[in-house]
């Protein structure tokens, strides 16, 4: 079929107003991933009135290379998916303070006070808090020129682009165990690199991995550098027993040394679970009343698109319904 | 900025094979719409050994008309929606059997056992439900005939195509209360028809109706019949108390009567809440090893495409971890 064809209504796109430090809105997002993004979706079309606080649009998805498993694109290139997103948001003219952080979300009575990394407080009757992971990086030559050239942090996303290929799969627990096998099943040929000595991941996943007999496991390794100009090309590995380095020829690494999640800002208003996500229940409603929480940074598991997007659905809408009953919209 | 443009590789688009019943799948996908359909993508790029039984393709998606909350898409033909969701699913030569009705899921052992309305048997060692929820209707001349042409059933998705015009709201709960509140966002024209006498919506709903001066409200009417060629011109409603029958002059019918969850082949098998929704964690884990369930047809608030994928497609990733971690995968 041909695909249905759509315009943009560009007359919209004018730059986006600062939010205001006067005003108290309905809905403050926090965050410009795709939960935030869905949620301001969401929230525009429900006339709450709302303003995004955001370092940037897009967030993760602009980190991997083509999206296959965003519903209706069997492939779209992942800059032009968070592009669409963007100007799908910027449409409804909504507030935007860009590129500052957020340093601390308080509740004072019913309003929410937000801070900005200039001082700058922002008030709000709920929030969204959608801030996203950030991966642990290696933090060696090459790691943030190679993002989305054969440097990945997402098997899930990017597998089968590695199809038949060379990968180096960075750590050692659970979601590298997991890549490993991810990368087997497209017949790559998968060398698993470990910082410390021994591996944490559970039993049946390392049993499975160790029964492809296909996987070179090394532990007690450091990558100290990824090499390649335009795209991965092999990687300097230092063994950290005999200080030798030695160079690995491969197509990709994929970086599964953890996640963090971006919760700097309520770590001391919200409950967290032990890896430091906000707990939240089905309706992405957190420990603290009008405060939601959707994507990444919260105990949903699996990072992806669509499933970040469904979240801050929901949370626009909790966050609409708890107004609605509060007769405050 | 010009939309990305893409292709679709319909070399893979031939005609999805059926499923075969002497084989014992990975995963059952019970069901066609957003969350089906999502869940297909996940488990095909996971490499599963999967099969689709439904009706249809697209589900509720095709009773809309235009889709603005789709994120990336400002606008967008709910027909043309759901064939990119549809065309996505089977670029992955998905065995599919279309057109039946399941009876009947047991479970034997280990697995999974599915009926089909002609009686064919197939099997599976995890399954998907989502099989969606169906509108109780009014079941009056007129109502097939305009569905998605001025007859709507989900204001989230359609209230902001009727601003400023005269509509009509069937039904007299919270549903219906929330429909009128979004119409009357967009400045309509609101009458609210209830069948019984009195009205069940929550207390602070009725309030927040009542104050907006507005809405005319008739209870203990009938719509006997929805009147219009290719859009809705008016209503014909009976008063059941005196028997006399009047023309309504209307834009839009919004039919708020209620939402049936398609659950009657598992209703033996799985926990339902008092709605008989199917009762599903947050990583859509229902009462019973193995068997996932996403969608409308759960206990997760709120009927929306976005919503609907995200959950299909946390589902399927949970179906592959079940899987591997019981190493059949």
């Amino acid at each position: 079929m041909d695909f249905p064809s759509f315009s943009l209504d560009t007359s919209l796109l004018e730059e986006a107003n600062e939010p205001d430090p006067e005003i108290t809105y309905d809905l403050l997002i926090l965050g410009g991933g795709p939960a935030a993004m869905s949620a301001a979706v969401y929230a525009a079309r429900k006339m709450m009135n709302l303003a995004i606080i955001t370092k940037d649009f897009g967030g993760q998805v602009r980190e991997t290379s083509e999206v296959e498993n965003w519903l209706g694109f069997q492939s779209i290139n992942a800059k032009d998916l968070a592009d669409s997103f963007e100007e799908h948001v910027k449409s409804f003219g909504i507030p935007v303070s860009l590129g500052r952080a957020i340093t601390e979300v308080k509740k004072q009575g019913d309003t929410f006070r937000v801070w900005t990394d200039d001082a700058t407080v922002y008030s709000s009757r709920t929030i969204i808090l959608s801030t996203g992971k950030r991966h642990r990086l290696l933090n060696v030559p090459g790691e943030q020129e190679l993002v989305g050239r054969g440097l990945a942090y997402c098997a899930t996303c990017d597998a089968p682009f590695f199809k038949g290929k060379k990968v180096v799969v960075a750590g050692g627990g659970n979601s590298a165990f997991t890549t490993v096998l991810d990368l087997v099943k497209v017949e790559a040929e998968v060398t698993l690199i470990n910082f410390i000595k021994g591996w944490q991941a559970d039993g049946p996943l390392q049993k499975r991995v160790e029964q492809t007999g296909t996987v070179s496991m090394l532990d007690y390794r450091q990558i100290v550098k990824i090499e390649g100009k335009d795209k991965v090309t092999g990687v300097v590995v230092k063994n950290r027993e005999s200080e030798k380095e030695e160079k690995l020829k491969t197509d990709g690494v994929f970086v599964e040394i953890g996640l963090l999640p971006n919760n700097q800002s309520v770590k001391d208003l919200v409950e967290l679970n032990d890896q430091g996500e906000v707990i939240v229940d089905c309706t992405c409603q957190t420990s603290v009343q009008g405060l939601y929480a959707a994507g990444d940074v919260t105990t949903v598991p699996h990072k992806q698109i669509v499933i970040a997007a469904g979240e801050g659905a929901k949370a626009a809408l909790s966050a609409y319904s708890y107004l609605v009953n509060k007769s405050l919209l």
